[in-house]
């Protein structure tokens, strides 16, 4: 997708309807359209980047302190939060729908609907200790 | 909680067994114990900080770019990945388990046990045009 056809660079560009919350020269924050939680809003770099691949570094550094900055304004606000969550989701495997970087901010409180499922189960040391040593090398060498 | 009680502090200072993937100055990276998928792993600071309230700016930014980093080192590390969530629960109501801040990040791919639910449907344009402005007017007080 180019970025013309972004809906959300359309928002960046005014071009398209939105509920602005935070705007600055690299990142703006609107409310997301249909939110698990009154209030979930949706914090985004203003140059196009479809993923955290093709994010820089410093863009990515400044979207996390907006989204920060925003979670405490939640509990300040007289909306109801008792907690928040912070939620990316990269690639159409990990539930990512809008192919332009989004950190989805929501407030949570006891009762709300948002729900995770998964198969948690405790592993052995030996098996995490193997994972792990598959990202240090693979870390590595992106390092290189 | 005291820090000396807190399981990521110990782990910070290597009294707790962990299967570390990056160990830095102000972050550590170690395996989840109870995955959510192989690979799920959580990026800490290492000062103690219970929650994003009293975590500092600067020390999030860190937490945040490792997360990328590691997002990116899934992807070319042989481990099943077609995708990445990065996740926080700020609070009990949000999740919150550990009560020292940890970025969850963890690869996904399609048939993974992962699922989220919530009461989704889309809002009126002038709802959140009003959520949208009592988060602008609590960002501005936070602010000053």
């Amino acid at each position: 997708m180019s970025d013309g056809e972004c809906v959300f660079c359309e928002i960046v560009r005014g071009e398209a309807e939105s509920s602005v919350v935070h705007d600055d020269a690299d990142v703006v924050a609107f409310m997301d359209l249909q939110p698990v939680t009154p209030g979930h809003l949706l914090v985004v770099p203003k140059t196009h980047a479809a993923g955290l691949e093709d994010l820089d570094v410093d863009t990515g550094q400044k979207v996390w302190a907006v989204g920060h900055r925003l979670s405490r304004v939640f509990r300040r606000s007289g909306l109801r939060c008792d907690g928040i969550n912070l939620f990316l989701a990269d690639g159409e495997a990990a539930f990512q729908e809008v192919f332009h970087v989004h950190l989805h901010v929501f407030p949570r409180f006891a009762g709300d609907n948002f729900r995770i499922d998964a198969d948690w189960h405790e592993r052995e040391r030996s098996e995490l200790d193997g994972t792990a040593a598959v990202l240090r090398n693979a870390l590595a060498a992106l390092a290189t």
